[in-house]
């Protein structure tokens, strides 16, 4: 035992976190040690201020500080256009675009019955309650283009097209400024079968 | 601004860990946004615990929860043998080899003109008091292969020769399960010149 059991511990709580392995782990652990008292206090405060004010909006189930969220608040926003994705931080990639002013709707996850996530577990009934109460006119699935993302569209489009609605999903392909020969074959597959005339 | 405040300036703080990007600070507020309430309180214990006990020891300025450290107090360890180390996570590497059973030194950082660190800046002063109150036999510099840390070894060799004890240099060469098509010229140089019998 090398190390001071309370740099263990912290070293230990660092692992628990995404993509931190021991060495990893070790530096921050090192870099907190070394780093002044009142920035350690204001990371604690960051952490602790999240899981006490971020809450999830009640229409769209986006984290939010203020239900509802911003989006769902925003008067300006076109209402008859709901982007729907996997994960709260998947809004901010669309926002990303500048040029989507519908709102949206985070299901929470992806339909995954290998991992026990069926409908149930995502928020898709309160999409079709939304959808069901009138004024929709578009939905856009922007869940991800993985086996996972494009089951769960496949899903909802089926539930949602009876109900009348024109129902889209983004398109994949090779991405821009990327290079052919190190885009995988099923990559490639999608962008030849979706190209389009110029 | 599509993000609750308190999420972004969480991913703010994260942001100023060492080796923590954007991206990374993103996918760990997340984390945190998801995680169990008593995980996120035990984290920031850990980290504020850190900041309250851990000091370092009076006589070899390693990191310690009790002064002096535990290598310090053992009294099983060999004091005729001091092992020079930049910093306090180098005592764990020296520690892995399990056969060390020596003291340590840590001088918290290398001479580095460049960034404003002299002499004066690292623990030398104390290296010298502890060999001159006699009882040290031999010092291995353990300080990194880089140019400051040899820098240092050279500057400490020269202070500490005259006192009347063996100095020594850890060994450089080509790393242990390495593939020599991938040992830069400097390193490959080094093994070379540092050949031995067999």
């Amino acid at each position: 035992m090398s190390q001071p059991e309370s740099l263990a511990r912290l070293v230990d709580e660092l692992q628990r976190l995404p993509g931190i392995g021991p060495k990893g782990a070790q530096r921050l652990a090192f870099h907190i040690l070394r780093t002044p008292r009142d920035e350690a206090n204001r990371l604690c405060e960051a952490i602790l201020d999240v899981k006490e004010r971020v809450t999830y909006c009640s229409v769209c189930h986006n984290i939010t500080d203020i239900d509802p969220c911003v989006f769902c608040r925003d008067e300006a926003r076109d209402r008859r256009l709901i982007c729907v994705v996997e994960e709260p931080q998947n809004v901010a990639s669309v926002e990303k675009t500048r040029d989507f002013r519908g709102v949206y709707h985070v299901l929470m996850g992806a339909l995954s019955p290998l991992h026990g996530i069926g409908p149930d577990e995502l928020k898709i009934r309160d999409l079709l309650t939304r959808v069901q109460a009138g004024g929709v006119e578009e939905i856009i699935l922007a869940t991800n283009p993985t086996v996972e993302g494009e089951a769960t569209a496949m899903y909802l489009a089926r539930l949602l097209k009876p109900l009348g609605v024109r129902v889209t999903r983004i398109a994949t392909g090779v991405p821009v400024g990327s290079d052919l020969e190190y885009a995988d074959e099923v990559t490639m597959h999608k962008a030849m079968e979706g190209r389009r005339e110029m």
